[in-house]
């Protein structure tokens, strides 16, 4: 008999699949449709780097009372049948002439009244992972049932974790502190970003990663020019200012932060940037609360760098964060989602050094009642130098 | 000035767009919209892991003539300008009033003509990687242009590699080998699957990996469950066959390949089911030729694993491999794709050993017109023994 491979007690999923529930009967959904990664490991547990395979497609109903049915290909049989889930319906994928269409199709009338409105996420930060023509054929044979966007019944369950999944997050937090921590053995003048790369992995996975699904990074002489780049063979120079970011998965939750470092001394310019950056987190652990908006998170930081003399990057200032390295809502001047309590965050301040070269800064939080609370190690307010 | 983030010289893309743009000219398609990372990869050079990041789309059009169009978020204007592609347009995202939608509706309006055809991947093995709400949003934009199956185009042209191409996943493979080599310096009875999974990505990026992408085995007696899963804390045990597979990438390229070791002496069942599967792959190394298809190839292997006296386990014996840990042709007996020379495959053949546990073995291949060359190095006949 293999064993279950839950990674929270079935009382937690349950928990979660009634808080989903309800929301799908507030938004007069008969049922949702999952079809992500994230969204089939929040409900059921089933957590495997096999999505990596684009070959096939998973699916999983939540009718809104009940239990959720999954619908997939046989080789996840074994896999689902060690979650809580009982009603697991597969075919033999891939199947070039009907690739779960049938099946999908005959589940969800089943699972739904004629005329009724299946829900799946349609709005910002979802895709289909499934494909489009294969959706529209399923849709096809739904008669009087029809697809409608499923995202906010999904995305307001999803984003208030639990104390379960805190403690998942600040575990993998608490691991990157510790490599991060290690930096100092790897960086310095001379060696290259691949290099550096790499050992920031193999540090990862030794502090407790159970893999490293995002790293980011770059150095360059006051600022960098982007903060999405893969590693270059470029030697490290003294005077460059590192950055290194990194999502690493524990559990299947992910961290989300970033460090800079000086390779010898740095420009006063890039400093005080960083000092401003500081601020400006600091700023936002102090303002914070449940009930502001996400604009709102924007202004705090904003304002602060403006503050400190400093021009703001465009685009967010923070994030969301869990199962995804980045999730909902977003801290722009554009985002009017509500901050509530129990929502895992980043703070993103960025800002100029000089024309066009900037700093990053991120932490991760966890909003409280009474404000935010630091996944992450907070980061020092002056650079620290390496040597 | 930032130096250029090519991977390959610049003739490498324009030959492939050429290409790319006779498959559009004979399937009658007047642009593709690509929104995919592997996809946007093989066009433009464009490679980041900031892929894992849900909150925005990312958008290619490839017209019929004339040079790909980048409709991205402004976060990665500086690492696509590092590629060889010119006509950069972006904008602020995430916007949660227009995430691009107007931008890509007007770029795909002016590269085509009215009633238009704009192909778009909705087959077997693809996805919409954007908000399904925006799509159609952008959709109704088009007024008399219609999106229409585009999956033909961009696979024909993706499954048949380049040398250059064919270069990389001989250095990925030649990493994984190294890598597999020194499994026996981690894997011993008593050790959990968690740590010979964390020891396995180690010695892959330490043997050159740029990243590891997937990860996955298992460890039992008489051979095993499934080949999905992730790992767990069960201490290994004398007697058990362990079996770990990797999707490590290399310059955006994957391996796929995997090994299976006896952690002491293992059941005469389980050495015997190796060895039939050792010669199921055999066969197909004498036997594939351009001009057979899918179905042939599994048909090779499935005929030598039962005239060992083994059951085939359903499913794919093989498939294809490149810039996602698997590519179509899936080797069943229902895909009739045609074989090609240049086309990188596994060979994946799998049987029962007894009852429900199996035993699966890969290698990868890349097929020539005078047969598959490996670019795995060859498994050994014998089950090797650690001790």
């Amino acid at each position: 008999m293999p064993e279950r491979s839950l990674i929270f007690p079935e009382a937690e999923f349950r928990e979660r699949l009634a808080r989903l529930q309800s929301l799908l009967h507030r938004d007069g959904l008969d049922a949702l449709l999952l079809t992500t990664a994230p969204d089939i490991f929040y409900v059921t547990g089933f957590l495997t780097r096999f999505w990596e395979s684009p070959a096939r497609p998973w699916f999983l109903v939540v009718p809104t009372s009940g239990e959720p049915i999954a619908v997939i290909p046989a080789i996840g049989q074994d896999l689902m049948s060690r979650t809580w889930i009982k009603d697991i319906r597969t075919w033999p994928a891939p199947d070039p002439s009907d690739d779960g269409v049938s099946l999908l199709a005959e589940v969800l009338s089943e699972q739904t009244p004629d005329n009724g409105r299946i829900g799946i996420p349609k709005g910002l930060e979802t895709h289909l992972r499934m494909p489009l023509g294969d959706f529209e054929r399923v849709a096809d044979r739904l008669g009087t049932r029809a697809f409608v966007d499923g995202t906010n019944a999904i995305q307001r369950c999803r984003e208030i974790k639990t104390e379960a999944e805190i403690e998942k997050l600040r575990a993998g937090c608490a691991g990157a502190d510790r490599a991060f921590d290690s930096v100092n053995s790897f960086a310095y003048a001379g060696a290259t970003m691949a290099e550096v790369f790499r050992s920031f992995q193999i540090k990862l996975l030794e502090e407790g990663a159970d893999w490293v699904s995002y790293v980011a990074g770059v150095a360059a002489q006051n600022g960098y020019g982007d903060v999405i780049s893969p590693a270059s063979d470029t030697p490290m120079q003294r005077g460059d200012v590192l950055m290194l970011d990194t999502g690493a998965v524990k559990d299947g939750y992910f961290c989300d932060f970033n460090r800079n470092f000086a390779i010898g001394p740095v420009s006063d310019d890039t400093r005080r940037t960083h000092e401003a950056l500081w601020y400006a987190t600091q700023a936002a652990l102090d303002q914070l609360r449940p009930g502001m908006r996400a604009v709102d998170a924007h202004a705090i930081i904003a304002t602060e760098i403006e503050r400190h003399g400093h021009r703001v990057v465009g685009g967010r200032q923070g994030h969301g964060l869990g199962l995804s390295l980045t999730e909902w809502p977003s801290f722009t001047e554009l985002d009017g989602t509500e901050l509530r309590a129990g929502m895992v965050l980043t703070l993103e301040p960025s800002a100029f050094v000089q024309n066009d070269r900037i700093l990053v800064h991120e932490e991760n939080i966890v909003l409280r009642d009474t404000g935010p609370e630091l996944l992450s190690r907070r980061a020092p307010f002056t650079l620290p130098e390496l040597l």
